[in-house]
């Protein structure tokens, strides 16, 4: 099992799904931003250059979300999706939201030159939907049952990128607990030491 | 089982797929645009009131790549997707990609003063898509395997959406050929039929 990934980028999920689950992995860092610059191995595997890009064995798979099902569902042990049908549909819920919407007004906010989009308008957005999370989190442990899913580990990568904000994402009180509830754990802890990353200082 | 709907929306896809599966089901037409005008009892299911919404007796589900993966799993028989893991995976990516990255660039061409976006700019990166997803359709009869699966109730919806671009979406070999044959299917012209929609006519 082989995740190509860029630090910091749409990868962290994945790999944070690998590390939950405990298996044996890979890690190879993508170290250009021009797909005409990539390493020729890679362009083989995903033509697009994009990060992340999963190898489990033969089979190649994009897309942070797909690979996060994927991988819940390979190793079902590590129970990142549950069993009852309707809590698995709400993290359906929450993937498909946090990679519909947040996600996007979040490329919108990094890259406005790219959509043609005002970084400033995109921010305010952001803080909005971080509003709704917040109260979403009242009086809960996780996004859905009570345990983390592929969807906590999402949302994990998106509040970390959302330290970027005029008012961080982390800056209310049940995003700020749900955060570092995922930051104490080890498998998350790793994640970040292999990609080079700090641990947020929450101010 | 009833879908909150309103005509040609992203509600076409999980009506699609409740068609599909051939179970009993109503149809709850919402008639507002703004929020603040709906049906309490609408509100009272989803505050955002958003559509589609999903209720399957006292469960409440939003959000349509999500209410697919549930309908497909609450109804196995209907085979929305695949049984193996690795071909259920590419499922995943395509719906994950329709949603995350087709459906908001068609968002932004619809609506682009909610985005502050371009739409010429839009319709011209849509179009890219869609050169891509023709290439992508080569050869191939369904997205993955060899029967029709959520992603292609998704891109039924979205190649629908693009006959608004300069060069409609469907105006591709083997996007048009696709559509066609997803056209030909009886619950999907129910599905337009019910939505008081007509039969897109390929130009």
């Amino acid at each position: 099992m082989r995740l190509w990934y860029r630090p910091g980028s749409a990868a962290l999920a994945p790999h944070a799904a690998l590390a939950e689950i405990g298996v044996d992995y890979e890690l190879a860092e993508v170290g250009f931003e021009d797909p005409a610059e990539a390493d020729p191995e890679f362009l083989r595997l995903n033509p697009a250059g994009r990060v992340p890009t999963l190898e489990d064995g033969d089979f190649v798979l994009t897309e942070s979300a797909a690979i996060m099902l994927y991988l819940a569902e390979r190793f079902p042990e590590a129970r990142l999706l549950p069993d009852d049908k309707r809590e698995r549909a709400q993290v359906y819920r929450w993937l498909v939201y946090l990679t519909n919407t947040l996600q996007p007004a979040f490329m919108r906010f990094f890259y406005p030159h790219r959509y043609g989009a005002d970084a400033v308008r995109e921010g305010a957005a952001l803080e909005e939907h971080f509003d709704w999370i917040d109260g979403e989190l009242a009086g809960r442990t996780w996004l859905v049952g009570d345990d983390r899913t592929v969807a906590d580990l999402f949302l994990w990568m998106l509040v970390r990128w959302g330290r970027r904000l005029d008012r961080p994402a982390w800056d209310r009180p049940n995003v700020r607990a749900y955060f570092l509830r995922l930051l104490e754990r080890p498998p998350l802890r790793r994640v970040l030491e292999e990609q080079g990353l700090e641990l947020p200082a929450l101010s």
